[in-house]
């Protein structure tokens, strides 16, 4: 069995107040992220936070994502990781859209790729503005660098 | 409330076959990594792969804990993601004794930490041989540049 995988790290900040501190919609977009990343869902879990927010996991069998949110700064702090044929970055895009996040910063870890101590790549550090991929010079030099 | 969290994704190689598909083991381990960070456990779901693995998540306040396991390959992929005090290093130690890697690739995320788009930070990728921590011109170069 094939071990590489894509695992995607996102920083959702502008976001929605009131949708980050709504559990039941929380978990409800994670579900549907998991779907349009083509995953098979085994579990969901998800707990408020007190006085507010939400962490929660959805497990299945390519892996997992999970998000934890902070509504007072309008902030969401997620991981999409993924095996085989699955696609991650639909995964973000339902989040991006769901949570009416401002901006959106996505790391792309590729996972599993080669001999011990060579297995993980950074592959790209980029910065999404209203949906609207915008590099800055020095995410472009480290994708660059580590690529 | 802050946002700052630490996120450690580690590679484990060379692992023991028997230890990786242990399903029940390695629930046990991630729950005494989750405890040895110091976090609070909310849930843990685990659930084997046919023919051979396990994927699971312990959830915790702080954030969660995530494996998915190739015993064919003798690897894990894992990670912690905690914020406040937690200490995922720690939880880094018990994995690392506890699935008897020789090698662990250990890359550091710091997460929050700043403006819209400037949220995330490469902070250190190292890999660890059977303990002991090597760190290569290539690897010590990157995290000079990221850091």
């Amino acid at each position: 069995m094939n071990t590489r995988g894509r695992h995607l790290l996102v920083e959702y900040t502008g976001c929605d107040f009131t949708i980050l501190d709504d559990l039941k919609r929380i978990e409800a977009l994670m579900n549907e992220a998991a779907r349009a990343a083509q995953t098979n869902i085994v579990a969901s879990v998800f707990q408020p936070f007190e006085p507010q927010g939400v962490t929660g996991v959805v497990v299945v069998e390519e892996s997992h994502l999970s998000i934890h949110t902070w509504p007072e700064h309008g902030y969401a702090a997620v991981d999409f990781f993924t095996c085989g044929d699955s696609a991650p970055e639909r995964a973000h895009e339902v989040l991006l859209s769901g949570l009416r996040a401002q901006c959106a910063e996505v790391m792309l870890v590729e996972r599993g790729t080669g001999a011990p101590g060579r297995g993980m790549q950074l592959r790209s550090h980029r910065t999404e503005l209203n949906a609207l991929p915008v590099e800055t010079a020095a995410e472009s030099s480290m994708a660059r660098l580590v690529s």
